[in-house]
């Protein structure tokens, strides 16, 4: 397995800068082992690319790509935060916020955008539990948020 | 206190098969003394059993009995994860996720058959915190979701 | 930076006493250096004082106001847990829950009421990750709920 960058890198992908917070709080918090990384949004240059309702205006290929470009959000927070995404030993955890019609039933589907990646660049270690869920309303109107607990070392 | 697995027998209960997961991750992820189990559902023999909206099609009762069934697909999940019950130290949280209708207030008492179970089953060592909403859809359209993270020992 | 007990008196706060669980579960449980609080609501002398939807009966000032005071509830839980607010090194993490009308997106600005409070009582040690969203319903009708994960030390 090649190492995570290495991996973005022959997916053609680059890790934006870290996305500006939506609030009074930052973006990736240690404790021992497990890094906390803030809920990350399908933001690009700044700006939400991914508005509304999964179900609505957004459909679920779409979701599941804006699921993907939270987490390459999130993962450009953890670089910021360990100074390299070699320091990340396990994907722990995926919490995972669709901002769904009323009864929407296909968050697995749209988190699969995230967790497919994550095993794409981490491999092995990208394993992670996850709950997935749809909720009436998230930040700035976006259709996904990705929230991730990592295992990390020095 | 008896140990976990004889106190399931003592209560006329068997521990499923671990259920399938609902996308691309695993069903629960070591770091350190915590493991994270992914969100359960009202799953038996690889079915949802309880779908629908908690105010409308499904009562609080069943509700909460939805919310006992996730508890032991997690069980079932941990089993799986540590070879045996025995393994748990303690329950340390919580997440409960009922399928409401629009403000729906009555998520404790949906949850309360995920708590009160996990007292039966593990004594004091069960005693968690916990947070409960609700939200406006969940996977495969289950009544109800859980997700636990434990401490547990080699 | 004074201790946070003194902070809280300079800004003309009390803790009050921890509020009673809404169901089968306990306000704190710890793990190795972690505490988990319960969620807390905004919830005053037993009784909730910020009811119904944000978007609708709360508007973004009452509902920050409200997290505000699902933290001091918070607050006091951890009191109770630890002995002393001192013992908290570091917040970590702050899962916050607006029960928001369909569609709303301003969580964050809801959430800010949690977060800068956090930030007046622990300065640096207050910064926290943090993922905020908008729900269907919250027990007992509440606006806000909020909870939290603590690192703390002996």
């Amino acid at each position: 397995m090649p190492n995570p960058e290495s991996r973005l890198q022959e997916l053609g992908l680059t890790l934006p800068a870290p996305p500006a917070a939506a609030g009074a709080y930052v973006p990736a918090v240690r404790t021992g082992n497990l890094l906390y990384l803030a809920g990350t949004l399908p933001m690009r240059d700044g700006k939400i690319v991914s508005l509304g309702k999964v179900g609505r205006e957004i459909d679920l290929g779409q979701a599941a790509e804006a699921a993907k470009l939270c987490t390459l959000n999130a993962l450009a927070n953890a670089k910021a935060a360990l100074g390299s995404l070699d320091k990340i030993t396990r994907v722990v955890m995926v919490n995972g916020f669709v901002n769904g019609i009323d009864g929407f039933s296909d968050s697995p589907k749209v988190l699969n955008g995230a967790s497919e990646f994550l095993l794409q660049i981490f491999g092995e270690s990208g394993k992670h539990a996850r709950a997935a869920v749809s909720v009436n309303g998230l930040p700035l109107g976006a259709s996904v948020e990705v929230q991730i607990v990592l295992e990390v070392r020095d």
